[in-house]
């Protein structure tokens, strides 16, 4: 079974937040504690415990190392998939330092870039490799998901250069829309839609 | 009336392709074309033209400039508010340099940090401030905006300092979920999270 995006979504958080505060050290924790960390109601909580099938104990609740294992086993199915990052400027640096080394299951093991000052050296402790490469070191490496940060104008070219070369999920941080076939997942975030939403509705506010 | 939260991400993105693509050069565009443009559907833009009170032709579409203009005038309401960033380490360096100069009325014009190296320092060309200052600069500053990029542990800490020196919108890029008083605007995005759907879903594809 498929679960629902937004069922994902918690489930990643639940499990930050249970591995960020070290959660771990205590053994158990009720469903309006971990809805209180989240900020969502527990009855939330449990309708998505009920959806994977993890039960708790009325008396003490979920045992909390085993739910770390058992979103492990649906989020990365305990296998590892390897991920590139494309543009290597400001933004896509300040990605990679801050992505790589998150979940040990998601391993960014190369980058690409058109910079000759940077190409066939190492990014941030990545090796990085030219853009015109991209197809034979996708496949060489095994890569499925790939992180986008190039330029808006060159977004979609370097899109479908990606998915020509196998790309089957894809992380969209410019602020160009893209368009990709049905069998590729495609997650778009535009930072600075996020800035201007805030900035409309801080206006409304006294 | 204050549109929904929809229709404002929209309004955004139908601006920044139309400056992106240099469409100001085009003097009028359909509402298929610019649907086209972020892969939406033509009655989707008609709707939202409808709904901010902006009419085409039927046989030129939209004047471009005049669209672009009834955007600012809605999203930026035509007046500058001043942001802050809060955290400058890598992720909070990078949103510096790609979200500053985005947009004329959306200045970011102070940051903080609590490392004395950073503290009264230039930091990607905006003055960076001790946290320690920060509820004396932020109203002396006359800044309602603040962008989050604290480490995790010191999120909601760190966010109570800011709601209590009079910021009204919150941009938070850490991952810890905040929780904060009704008359503050929140926007949160988790990178983590999103990176760890398309892992997800990702699976499932052939």
């Amino acid at each position: 079974m498929i679960l629902p995006e937004k069922t994902i979504e918690r489930l990643s958080k639940y499990r930050r937040v249970l591995i960020n505060l070290n959660f771990q050290q205590k053994d158990y924790i009720y469903s309006h504690e971990l809805a209180n960390l989240i900020h969502i109601t527990p009855e939330q909580v449990r309708r998505d415990m009920m959806l994977i099938g993890h039960s708790g104990t009325l008396r003490r609740g979920y045992e909390v190392k085993q739910l770390i294992e058992k979103i492990n086993s649906i989020i990365d199915g305990n296998t590892v998939q390897y991920v590139t990052l494309v543009g290597v400027g400001n933004l896509g640096r300040a990605m990679l330092n801050y992505l790589k080394n998150k979940n040990k299951y998601l391993q960014i093991i190369a980058c690409f870039d058109n910079d000759q000052d940077k190409i066939n050296k190492m990014c941030c402790g990545i090796p990085c490799y030219s853009i015109n490469e991209a197809e034979e070191q996708i496949k060489k490496l095994n890569i499925n998901i790939a992180i986008l940060t190039v330029p808006t104008n060159v977004a979609n070219e370097v899109a479908d250069i990606l998915i020509k070369a196998g790309i089957k999920g894809l992380l969209n941080f410019t602020t160009m829309p893209l368009k990709v076939p049905s069998n590729v997942y495609l997650e778009e975030y535009d930072m600075i839609t996020s800035l201007e939403k805030v900035a409309y509705f801080t206006q409304f506010i006294e």
